[in-house]
């Protein structure tokens, strides 16, 4: 039982989102949901979308909660939907549960049918509360959110650096600047990401095969890469160029089934691609040439900077392009880590965020 | 009351060191200690040393608990001085007082003298315990103990950056990086550092008086300006130039009557002629020039980065120098400030800790 409401609010809605957040990156298109059913002073009910086709978080927690949903309080971390697609609207499911109140993190972001789902469970005589943790919320939603309304993945540019702004030596041999807990969250981070986009630069300089590797955890999975090669330089045999692997060039190079080309050397045209394949998130890890690009484009929405307690006196700068003037971040937050310090900006607001 | 001994030496060394906080920047080339008086379940009495030639913390404490010094528990944030000096040793005015148990947060940095006033203490049958908060007394103390061991003050090197590492535009305009929070911190540090180095070009270029400006607060100093001037550019007129400033110059450049001149060139005996001066801090604040070759001498001791919520794209670099290799930091540290982020760093140990 808790003090309040706004305490029980808090803390189930909390429940609901680290319910979601375990399917981070295997869900897309989709978002990641997650739903609590909480009746008689405790939770009956669990649930969360795993991945897309399959049933969403509300009808698992219904499930879970059976006859106790009769009279529940439903947490939700997204408004639920009110329309027919691959499953029954979540909507009329919690209605026909008898559910007595809904309580949503945040709104659907597409304009078309946000609002819609809350608004029918009022109809239905539901009370519906919105916007507990919204932030949070549309935090972990941001690829999903980001996709509905601009038809692109969200891009993160995640880098490290030393003290003094340095993130390779200038005669760009391979440094290894971070601790072993920066690595280790840098692959979950890629455990959670849709696709890992690098530059020919930096494949054929350091031959990554961008997979995730968490020692211990055999319930990882690999992102897409995406191959930045305007030239079709790198050879078709790099590691890299795995099964459903992207690479966007203007060479014409002929690639081996299974590999998805995108033939475009405009940016903003390659990430809607990349939406159109049901990418909603894409992680920059690629070397300065390519982040610089992104930037210059407005197309960085948010910065992972790990920086580390090193100096090094001269080297290579993570961004190193002409903008118009300083560009501003719309928040910012460091972290202490083990050994390094871990700075999250945001340059570009989540889209589709109402009361 | 306290639930046990660690709790109460812990709680009641925070308060020493808090008074000794009060006249840090004021008290060179002597140390910033306080001391706390305990007995009967309260604190009797309070101290702190507020400047050279004024008595020191103990003898403040004593005065101010009177008789009930007699059987107390004395915690002071350095150990009680055991020789004559200015004032008679305060080892000998606690054992005079009757003192039951002294807790010390760190030892003497002295090699001379380190241990004796504990030792003192012992043979009068007063219990010791050193070692309570000793690192955070060793860092307010930094300074002090860095020019008693090697005969220099201790260097800071504050500056700040973007996101992406950049301190200036490559034009070198001056361009305003950090919020208010920060602006207000580097004053808060100016008026506890004794003395600021700046180069030529910075003071050429910004015209800085280099003095403290905290609104609403009367009891502010300003520090020594330390001008590096190789070859006598700055103006002898220069606002920076005001009386008890230190001039670091090559040039055969004549100064006014109390303006202090360094002729020297070496980073090194420049340095330890600060130190002779009583000069126990430095705070470096001039531009990647001069930061450099102290960084390249290893005379930094401890940084301090602001990070602004800001994107340059091209830029200066805070720290541009070829060094031998990556340079290790021993420790770094980032806390969040109202609009920017503070990194604290310390490349050199700070001298003369012991058990």
């Amino acid at each position: 039982m808790y003090q309040d409401r706004t305490e029980q609010d808090t803390h189930l809605m909390q429940e609901a989102l680290s319910l979601a957040a375990r399917a981070l990156g295997r869900t897309s298109p989709n978002p990641p949901v997650g739903c609590v059913i909480y009746h008689h002073g405790r939770v009956v009910g669990r649930g969360f979308h795993p991945k897309a086709g399959e049933p969403h978080a509300e009808v698992f927690a219904l499930k879970d909660a059976g006859d106790l949903a009769r009279g529940s309080t439903v947490y939700v971390t997204l408004e639920p939907c009110s329309h027919h697609g691959r499953t029954p609207p979540c909507a009329d499911a919690l209605i026909e549960a008898g559910v007595r109140r809904v309580v949503v993190a945040a709104l659907d972001p597409n304009p078309l049918v946000s609002g819609k789902g809350v608004e029918k469970l009022r109809n239905a005589g539901i009370q519906v509360a919105v916007g507990v943790l919204q932030e949070q919320a549309t935090v972990q939603q941001a690829g999903f959110r980001t996709r509905i309304v601009q038809g692109r993945p969200r891009v993160t540019y995640k880098f490290a650096q030393t003290l003094d702004g340095k993130m390779a030596p200038l005669q760009r041999e391979q440094v290894w600047l971070t601790g072993l807990s920066s690595r280790r969250f840098v692959h979950e981070l890629r455990n959670q990401t849709d696709a890992i986009a690098v530059g020919s630069g930096t494949v054929l300089m350091d031959h990554p095969q961008l997979t995730t590797r968490l020692e211990g955890r055999d319930d990882t999975r690999d992102p897409t890469p995406v191959v930045f090669d305007r030239s079709g330089r790198v050879p078709v045999t790099a590691k890299v160029l795995r099964e459903g692997a992207v690479v966007v060039t203007e060479s014409q190079q002929v690639y081996p089934e299974g590999i998805r080309v995108i033939r475009s050397a405009d940016l903003r045209e390659v990430l809607q691609e990349l939406g159109t394949l049901g990418i909603n998130s894409l992680l920059l890890e690629g070397g300065p040439t390519l982040a610089s690009a992104f930037l210059k484009a407005h197309l960085i929405d948010d910065l992972l900077v790990f920086i580390t307690p090193k100096i090094m006196g001269t080297g290579l700068s993570s961004i190193w392009t002409e903008l118009s003037g300083l560009q501003e971040v719309h928040g910012m937050h460091a972290e202490n880590l083990e050994e390094d310090v871990l700075l999250r900006a945001f340059l570009n607001p989540i889209p589709g965020v109402e009361g």
